[in-house]
């Protein structure tokens, strides 16, 4: 069995944002060689997701004005009683997720038409990292 | 290391609808001769999901009530500007997950009692696929 | 390819609760003697979760109000037809997923800083399990 592993960094202007790193993904599948195993991908904060789902801005919107209406920035969260200011990110992101699983096979994410992973953020602005291992032969 | 790859195919009647893929899944692990492993089960579409929870018609309706009252079908979704209708179905598929892994245990889905795997359709009426790995020895 | 295979037994005073099972899991890598693999560790019954956040008693708290607001204990839910009366559980347990998977790197959970994983309890008072499941090398 082989193993591959790899941080990316992110360091975004706004609050929240989505960020398509699908092509990261694939750039990591590559150099590990590794042909028929599964790549994990997960957020190493817990105000962040990452997740499966189409490239399309509209789209993208809609999944932050509902986690926005469910989940909403400024609210009196308990949690904000550490001094924290941010609740509203960790909701957010166990709604969304922690992490994807992938196949890979003949070397490539085993994906339909139009999967791709995202990178999102709920409390940005500062330098946070997602974990990309991979295991297979 | 040894790995097993197989799709299943849907193509539902209605809109939605909730399917109990537990025999199928059985039947790939069997076919894939791998004792001790993971099994990743993931649908290959972004209005889809797969899940695990019981198989009981009652809580499933619970389910599709609860998702329906979060992201109702036929508001104005953002998403629905590229001339889509489904941007409701890509949140229910969020906050129902993509993909599960489950633990291959001499041969078997390693489960508790109630453990069922469900494939959900969102967006249904069309061609979808799932997609079944496994790696393992 | 190694495997290693261990089950935690929960019996909580409360319906709910959420505990940190971190120590335990820690203790399950090193006894599994895998330094590059994955560890997925699973709720085995459809009313509880295992999840990774904060070990933070007010976040907690905002998780517990949050799933509660959604999902109430005490609605009259379809699946109550069944003579059960968790259909909360059942849901709650949907929005904060089953399982984690997580990278192991030199015989270590490959944590980000603040990472903790959880078991997430919606129907207690009564003998539930969570597996774990190891696989590398």
């Amino acid at each position: 069995m082989k193993s591959f592993r790899e941080e990316l960094w992110f360091q975004t202007e706004e609050r929240r944002d989505y960020i398509n790193i699908t092509p990261q993904i694939e750039r990591a599948v590559t150099k590990s060689g590794i042909r028929e195993g599964m790549a994990l991908v997960n957020a190493m904060h817990i105000t962040a997701s990452v997740y499966i789902n189409d490239d399309e801005s509209g789209l993208i919107q809609d999944f932050d004005e509902f986690l926005e209406k469910l989940a909403p920035q400024g609210k009196p969260y308990r949690h904000h009683g550490t001094g924290e200011d941010n609740g509203d990110a960790h909701i957010k992101r166990q709604l969304m997720g922690r992490e994807v699983v992938v196949a890979l096979t003949n070397g490539k994410l085993d994906f339909g038409p139009w999967e791709q992973i995202f990178y999102a953020e709920f409390d940005g602005r500062r330098k946070k990292r997602v974990l990309i291992k991979i295991i297979g032969e």
